[in-house]
């Protein structure tokens, strides 16, 4: 029974620990893949210590004497959420990146501490990072054999057993075999031997298949080892593979359990085989050098052409796009009649927001948690509504719903931020919406030569807030999969450096990303206008070279109520005019009734 | 005689090279001290090829029949001039960054080549990289005992003997001793024994001090090691110190003769030493390894006090602005009367604004050779008028004229293009004109968060441009010195990356940039527009943190002919506005008769 509490966990945690002879262990939200978002069994973090945040990282020392003998790790997101799940006279919080776990260490291990951590969870520069820490105190960073959570966590779920599944070439545009034959061709061209791909939405993409191992992510857990001489190997556990699977990956790919995958890693012996250090843990690097083989880092050859939508995934996204707008405006009409009343509540808002895409038909999975934030909740950049937190939208407030869904033929992502009614909104929060639309525009209308890196384009999203004195602590715009991760990289739109740092990866024809420039006011409101758009090339008489735009993908009218005209510039009202004759003419066919009118009076003309 | 032609001095070279038993060398503009612009007696590429551009470097191999048996690389802005200059038949032609020294030499150097350089021009990352490229051949690079091309270069100037002087504590705002001991308490706090400051412009600031050894920066030739213990030494020649630069150094500055600085360097063994790797030559970090120094690479300190002005400085770079602001309106005056007559030529366009600064009073140079463009010639971004190209100034055309003025209270740097009437320009000039404008403003009215890099605020000045598919291929701006150089790190306002690479050096209070964006049409104009800016805090109520903004230091009239008021927002005129109402504040009453007639016209709202 103790066990049920988050203390007997921590004490069970530290007799493992001191049986093995360690003197603590690293505790990450991370699975075998590096995944941002991990399945129920890799939920270690949580299971040990309640934090339900998605990032975060505790460190236990096993002497429960020492002050302090654990800690919390959690980044800006957490701050608040860290103190209401997380027993501080158990941990004590610290916050990323002004810390970090090397130098905690460094400061708070004892003097030649051997601290665990499991090389199948963490990457190998962190590895490097906190080892030369511990070294500097004597200390040494120690790979576990078997993770010490697992072996005192009675209940923990077992990875998920559902099928793998085949996605077909109609959403994918090109078939796996093509796609293989990419990488051979990419492995040849660098005197390369093999590739381990770990990612999962990288092995998702390259033989076609998604699955529903992780929650709001259509993958399936697995391993691949692709070869020049274009065979692979993958590495799944057998009760996922279908005839079908097997099937659609015919001869060449090999199908092996998940367990063999160590194996198949040594049997890379004396080959010059590609690993990518971003998304590789430290274990596979470690075999991979038990077993002499070359290894070389390069990025996972997948990355960029999954990044770069081929026409079939543009059109996918476009139709998809149109079904998710018109869920989402009749879910904003809908908003817009119930909200004034004073009953609807974020969790009831959220719920009929999933319903309204599940009718929209192809709804595999929301491709996040519904982002449903009322009146001081949409000030929190990560909300997550719960029973706890779960506020009635009151009259007179400001409402920031950020969602999105997972359909075959496309991954979608918005955000609308709306005044619940009945009176206008007041000056100072149409100045912020304003701004935040000024921003949101400049990046829907900026035109860029090639080789532009989002970074360079960050800065326009952020001008107008600037002007006075405001920001947002957060990117503007990262990737999107096609039906794959809601954020995948590697472009993204940021300022260069810091804890949300962007890429100096160049934005491509064929690259999705999101436009989402917000403004939170603690304690009070939170703002945010998040369109996807697509990089596409721009023809333009008199140009010096070849330039890009973004062809905006979504569809959802944008709270007119919030607008400040007199600070809107004529070329922003004639994008706002644009945008909403546009969205009009592609949702206006899908409402009906009530929901058109409303669609109507939302796309007229400033 | 023979030694007149540039192929006799290749020839004398050649022999030279052979008597060491070398199989090539290279040549660079560069000084002991990596100086932007270098003394007569370092211009080696000028003197043996009659490459008179300020970037560039000639890659010699010893044996003649090889082909190529040399060769000349430049950048962009150097493309034609290469070609006027350089005889082909004995240099081929090279652009950089495509191709690089050390790829060169691994292509064209014989197997088993060694190439001879000279340590003290070049950087230690440079050698390595050629280092390597040559082994991979069996090859080696070899550092010279002495450069060859002065044992064959008979004529070559000695380093200037000129005195090197001192600069007021009334112009500096901080006393030498003051600087020296926060560089003390900088390597206390880091455990070191002593600094190595090679930059010229360094020494220059660290003891108040400046010179006339270079031309346009006004430097003195010179070496300085600075210890924890608050002494330094003052490697310089023994006829340019005079009784007041003694007395004003004092005693905690021994003055030793320059040839002594390698000794100065040996003396060092067993210390902690901070050296600069992008400001010092490969030579010192040998001289220093070989005596046992710990060698610790740090930027050099006093590049960001330097760089951040103090209330002195600002006040002084004021004061200059005003005086150099009357010194060009004046210019631009008598600009509008002769230049529609048909016979001002950019070389004495370029004499009469000399002339200008001159008569406002306390020029001590100029701060670059003036851009002084008519028509095409514009467009060629570091072009330098000179017999062979001189134009006269067509009715009806574009001008475009980048100059500044070294002052002791302050260094100038401005551009202006304008319009030679006397018709009204068309509507492509003034399209082009325009967006340049709006990116000058964009970036003069911007407000931005503390930590904020200058390579953040790239896309601003470009924006307008990139809309009509158009762009400049420099940066946006460049920091400047106080009497000291017109380009000065660490601070840039520049594309992240790339030849032009800008810094991740967060813009702070006190720094000075340039703004500077353009357009430039190949073969028929050029347009720029640049004035000074300072940053400065900014208060802005209800802001989220601490926010700067930027003070336009340059008063000028702009070009109004040549605005296209359709493009301009109510904003952007604003502006305009205000920028030339402060021009006719700070120039009008400086200025009489007709020239004041001719300012308060052009100063007059838009």
């Amino acid at each position: 029974m103790l066990m049920n509490t988050h203390e007997a966990r921590l004490d069970a945690l530290r007799k493992e620990l001191k049986a093995r002879g360690l003197d603590g262990f690293v505790i990450p939200i991370s699975d075998e893949h590096m995944s941002e978002y991990v399945g129920g069994y890799a939920q270690r973090l949580e299971w040990l210590t309640g934090f339900g945040g998605s990032a975060g990282t505790a460190v236990v020392l096993t002497d429960p004497t020492l002050i302090p003998a654990a800690a919390m790790f959690v980044d800006g997101r957490y701050t608040l959420q860290v103190r209401d799940q997380v027993d501080g006279r158990l941990y004590a919080y610290e916050g990323v990146p002004q810390t970090t776990i090397a130098a905690w260490l460094g400061t708070h291990a004892p003097a030649g501490a051997k601290i665990g951590y499991d090389a199948w969870l963490h990457g190998s520069t962190w590895a490097q990072g906190v080892e030369k820490a511990l070294a500097a105190k004597g200390g040494a960073l120690v790979a576990v054999a078997g993770n010490p959570v697992d072996a005192v966590w009675q209940d923990r779920p077992a990875p998920s057993p559902a099928p793998a599944l085949v996605h077909p070439d109609r959403f994918t545009g090109q078939s796996s075999e093509a796609k293989r034959a990419a990488v051979s061709e990419w492995l040849a061209s660098r005197n390369l031997d093999a590739v381990v791909i770990t990612a999962l939405d990288s092995i998702a993409w390259l033989l076609n298949i998604r699955g529903t191992d992780v929650e709001r992510t259509p993958v399936a857990l697995s391993y691949v080892i692709a070869r020049s001489n274009g065979t692979a190997d993958l590495f799944i556990a057998p009760e996922k593979v279908t005839d079908e699977l097997r099937r659609h990956l015919g001869n060449a790919v090999s199908i092996r359990p998940r367990d063999a995958f160590v194996a198949g890693l040594r049997d890379l012996a004396g080959k010059r085989v590609a690993v990518d250090p971003e998304r590789a843990v430290s274990a596979i690097f470690t075999e991979l050098r038990n077993a002499h083989t070359t290894v070389v880092e390069e990025r996972d050859p997948t990355v960029l052409p999954k990044a770069v939508k081929n026409p079939v995934e543009q059109q996918g996204q476009r139709d998809a796009q149109a079904r998710d707008g018109a869920a989402v405006s009749r879910f904003l009409h809908w908003l817009a009649v119930e909200a004034p009343k004073g009953e609807v509540t974020e969790m009831s808002a959220a719920d009929r927001l999933q319903a309204c895409r599940q009718d929209c038909g192809d709804l595999r999975d929301l491709s996040f948690d519904t982002i449903s934030g009322a009146g001081p909740n949409g000030a929190i950049v990560h909300y997550r509504v719960s029973e706890e937190t779960n506020r009635t939208l009151q009259p007179n407030s400001v409402y920031l719903v950020d969602s999105g869904g997972q359909y075959p033929d496309g991954t979608t992502d918005i955000t609308r931020t709306v005044w619940v009614g009945p009176d206008a909104p007041g000056p100072e929060v149409k100045d912020r919406f304003t701004r935040v639309l000024k921003g949101h525009i400049a990046i829907a209308m900026a035109v860029f030569p090639k080789g532009t890196a989002g970074s360079q384009l960050d800065v326009l999203a952020r001008f107008a807030l600037w002007q006075a004195g405001l920001d947002y602590a957060h990117g503007t715009g990262h990737g999107v999969g096609s039906f794959l991760s809601v954020h995948e990289g590697p472009q993204r739109i940021a300022k260069s450096a810091g804890g949300q740092a962007g890429t100096d990866q160049a934005l491509l024809p064929g690259m999705i990303v999101s436009n989402e420039p917000g403004y939170y006011k603690t304690g009070e409101y939170g703002i945010r206008i998040e369109n996807l758009v697509l990089v596409e090339p721009r023809s333009i008489d008199g140009s010096d070279g070849e330039y890009f735009g973004f062809e905006t993908l979504t569809h959802v009218p944008i709270e007119r109520h919030l607008v400040d005209m007199a600070l809107l510039t004529k070329a922003e009202i004639a994008w706002w005019n644009a945008y909403h004759a546009r969205v009009l003419q592609i949702v206006g066919p899908q409402l009906e009734g009530p929901a058109k009118a409303w669609l109507e009076a939302q796309c007229a003309s400033l």
